[in-house]
């Protein structure tokens, strides 16, 4: 087959998921999503596709779809190449930059495209993404990397050194994943719409299955937090580790108040606990809680905040997001960045299909970049995955290493006629209505 | 007429004008920007709309267009109400948020939306919108303010007692701004695509109109930045304001050096030195370069980068843009901000119609928020005002207040007709296929 298959088409698809109608996902900012994909196709001359998707959470799932719909004359007609330039030719184009830069919709709709490459690429080498990654060189890595704005943090020079250290240990690591795979936590026991009861059982089945870590969420009523950490804990035992997450609810000062009110409950992190573009509150947050732990990078709209949150100490564990920047061109400059920070990354996952394609960059990162496990910890949702033709499997607590060729991105194709938004039957009828209506 | 009318329908136009066959708006960055407007009308039983607008330069003016025509569910069929209330609706959408939050076009969009309603809310009233917010109690000011995320820096009691202390200056001030206008600045000769001569006939004609400074755009070649320097300083003569801007042109370290270079001409002040994105950078910047002074803004996403940047001196000159941040309401916290640090705010304008708008919230700042006209000057730049029902007036080198109720966002209907994309006269034939190629 030829390498450079023609990129004749670029489709999307609207595909929706009424997840309201069960609060699965539930948080203090997000009472009731419907769990979206913003999906993309990239068809070519060879009998291979290359798939990808922006994770929304329902409204403006259409936006973010014709987002990525204006990105086809960067790929269509022409042939799968050096996905470091194509990569930087998107993100560089000077008039689609004025809608960021390098943010928000326009910013997750080249994440989309840039993944669905990867996906193609990965698929026409043979290779699960990790592999093929895990596998460059450290020259070919750092020239898939945008270095503009980092060059106060990490150079290339720095980049390219960390990838040597990383280099004599590569095969037992890929080794090791394939035969152990990779550590999971679950945030399954912890979404706020859940009775007490439900939250007993689902902290009693994590542990069960192998899980070393839960997540709660908190943020919407201190009581309440203060009764579910309790049961958690009591469930649990002490020094499992219970992380929580707020979901951007407070402001920096009550951030502080309210995880102080939980501490005798000893939560290992506290996520996301105020504005993700709130570089010097994450750092106040995080000096005035330590040793709890701070943790974000779900909503971080791209390596020049990373990058301020590193410099300024406002996070201890950085979760990169499969989806939201620039695909894996972007996550590989933040994984470095990381490195150079001594900072682990334990990955956003959940949502529509991220577990499926964040694992690869955390066991890229494993053989090729920190080349740690070390607190290192992919989360793990146990939603939609029935939907993927190569869904993420998860034993004894730990993410098995994919072995399929490409991105784990594909969704079944009935999946997506079912799902598809407004028409599919899923939407035929009450549901849309609901949906709708503000 | 009632002051609640219907709003019976959200009608959106993709307006693109060909500016890139001209050269005017080259800078750095945006080698060939096709100013645009992605255009939205609130239609109401009454006679009588309300118009507003997110600007771009060209591709992308689609996607922004769809993000506006995404809210038609949060305006349409209600009536024309609080307006505080209203903006918080949108923005806190659970669903849309995701798609930022507060960031990019899902915010450039409300941007507009936002604005449509002030532009009808003022028309109503019967009084410019400047004038409109210029007459209202603190108390309600407070009101339309967004202080989630804002108060480590600055709460609802600290903005009251801001508002309220420049209450007692207020007509007087409304008198000055009525006789004597509003200073302002102006961009016409330094954009990079103009030669040496074109560029020394406008510095003198800049004097000659009565303006007080100019703004030369540099960072693309560091040879001609120092002759166009001496050239504009050679015209000018010692002392007079010139300000660069390199439109995010440089990591921080050579942001540093290149200005290094420059400073033997005195420039004012540096806008835009790199990423928007980067708080720390300019701080880092700010420290190294002054007394030359570090402005920025257009490109600042939301008020929670705003408050860092003031939190950690990152800038000496704010920037507000009109149609990127959440609109009038979100612009109102960012003046709240800036005079509560101190800081002079000059606002960015040009593009389509942004200094019609802007002009409102300069004014707006003046009569009662800092009280102050000290340092303060409005970007102009004399591009695409004939689009517009109410141009900006400029004397002396000064923006005449207006008059005409409304917030001036109007454009003409010919205009819109004529440059509607790609449909338009204006389009049709030869010109929308250089848009369209990459």
């Amino acid at each position: 087959m030829s390498r450079r298959p023609l990129i004749t088409a670029l489709e999307t698809h609207d595909i929706r998921f009424p997840t309201s109608r069960e609060l699965d996902g539930s948080d203090a900012m997000n009472p009731d999503p419907d769990y979206s994909a913003a999906y993309v196709i990239l068809r070519t001359d060879a009998a291979i596709e290359g798939h990808g998707f922006a994770f929304t959470i329902g409204r403006g799932n259409d936006v973010q779809t014709a987002a990525i719909k204006a990105l086809a004359p960067f790929v269509v007609g022409r042939r799968l190449d050096d996905l470091g330039a194509l990569y930087k030719e998107m993100v560089h184009d000077s008039q689609l930059r004025w809608l960021g830069p390098e943010k928000g919709v326009m910013h997750m709709a080249i994440s989309a495209v840039v993944n669905a490459l990867w996906d193609l690429k990965a698929k026409i080498e043979g290779k699960p993404l990790w592999l093929l990654l895990g596998e460059m060189a450290p020259e070919e890595i750092v020239s898939l990397v945008d270095f503009r704005y980092l060059s106060d943090a990490i150079t290339q020079r720095e980049a390219l050194d960390i990838l040597r250290r990383a280099e004599p240990g590569r095969a037992e690591r890929i080794a090791r994943l394939r035969s152990g795979g990779y550590a999971a936590y679950t945030t399954s026991p912890g979404w706020l719409g859940y009775d007490d009861d439900k939250l007993r059982r689902l902290c009693k089945e994590a542990m069960d299955l192998g899980f070393t870590q839960i997540k709660l969420k908190v943020g919407a009523d201190l009581r309440d937090d203060r009764r579910r950490m309790r049961i958690a804990r009591e469930v649990c035992g002490p020094g499992f580790r219970i992380a929580i997450d707020a979901n951007q609810r407070w402001d920096v000062g009550s951030a502080i108040e309210w995880v102080n009110e939980l501490k005798e409950f000893e939560p290992y992190w506290v996520e996301e606990p105020t504005s993700p573009d709130d570089v010097l509150g994450h750092a106040v947050i995080a000096r005035a809680l330590a040793p709890i732990k701070v943790a974000t990078g779900e909503h971080v709209q791209n390596r020049v905040v990373f990058k301020q949150m590193l410099q300024a100490g406002s996070l201890s564990i950085l979760q990169i997001d499969s989806a939201r920047v620039g695909g894996v061109n972007e996550n590989i400059a933040i994984l470095l960045l990381a490195a150079k920070f001594g900072v682990p990354v334990c990955p956003h996952a959940g949502g529509v299909g991220l577990c499926e394609l964040v694992q690869h960059l955390a066991m890229f990162d494993y053989v090729a970049v920190s080349g740690s496990a070390q607190d290192r910890v992919i989360e793990y949702v146990d939603h939609l995955h029935e939907h993927f033709v190569d869904p993420v499997v998860i034993e004894n607590g730990r993410y098995q290493a994919p072995e399929a060729p490409g991105f784990s991105a594909a969704m079944r194709p009935e999946s997506i006629a079912e799902y598809a938004y407004p028409g599919g039957p899923v939407w035929l009828g009450a549901g849309s209505e609901a949906l709708e209506s503000l």
